[in-house]
């Protein structure tokens, strides 16, 4: 398959972004310990907000970090993220992106027991490539910055 | 959907890892920033194959620390696995294995000009999960022993 234009991947990205429910978030603690799990994402067209347990592994690597990586797939779609993270107490959330959230993604966080908090991801670099011949022209974004459509689609 | 048994869970492990190509590498550096990146592997039956340009991060990052985390998806069917990483080059991995490496992943780390590195890495923790209510009971293999079917089937 041909490589994708500038334009179709950007298109394609802002699509994943609202369509997909998981993703992969890869952390790590300042030792040097690197961990990974699926998560649930809602985009609210700037943010991706996540939920995690307050004292999970995820929450404690990314409050020292204060940045993420995560991935959308599958391995053969991939779509890279690189942002920084802000921590929202649960009852701080807005009503409005909490139940966007909660639909979204299936589960509401505000319903469960143990302590929860959201988690804003800011994107400042997004790639996205299919096979070897996307790498070249991976990034959508840079410095958060979309490279394609910036003024009329944000 | 109900929750699978030990039984359904360790088949269906066996299967992802000899069906699936790609995987989700995590790693990090010694100051604590995480990396991620899809890569191919090969299931030996003992070992997962991977190759990667000797001097990427990931390679960087697991030669230093010596162990990996990685999961086959999607994430509603996640395979995670911790385990040891040996630095095998590329001129010394065994023809059977390179050859079925290649034939596997439909790449060819031999032929490449840029200088590539095999990783095996050996598991001793492996866990399997598709929806919350499988987390309980989500390994499969801990300390390199799998839970079930350990003697007949490797």
């Amino acid at each position: 398959m041909p490589p994708r234009s500038a334009e179709q991947r950007t298109d394609d990205v802002r699509q994943k972004l609202r369509d997909a429910v998981d993703c992969w978030v890869v952390s790590a603690s300042g030792a040097g310990d690197a961990y990974l799990v699926p998560l649930s994402f809602y985009w609210d067209g700037t943010r991706l907000l996540l939920a995690t347990p307050t004292n999970s592994r995820t929450a404690r690597n990314l409050r020292r970090a204060g940045a993420v990586r995560l991935a959308l797939g599958p391995t053969r779609d991939v779509v890279m993220i690189e942002g920084s993270v802000t921590f929202i107490p649960r009852d701080l959330l807005d009503d409005a992106r909490a139940t966007a959230h909660a639909e979204h993604t299936g589960f509401d966080p505000r319903q469960i027991a143990e302590e929860y908090v959201y988690i804003a991801v800011l994107p400042r670099m997004i790639q996205a490539w299919r096979e070897a011949n996307e790498l070249d022209g991976r990034f959508v974004m840079r410095d958060g910055h979309w490279l394609i459509g910036d003024e009329e689609k944000r």
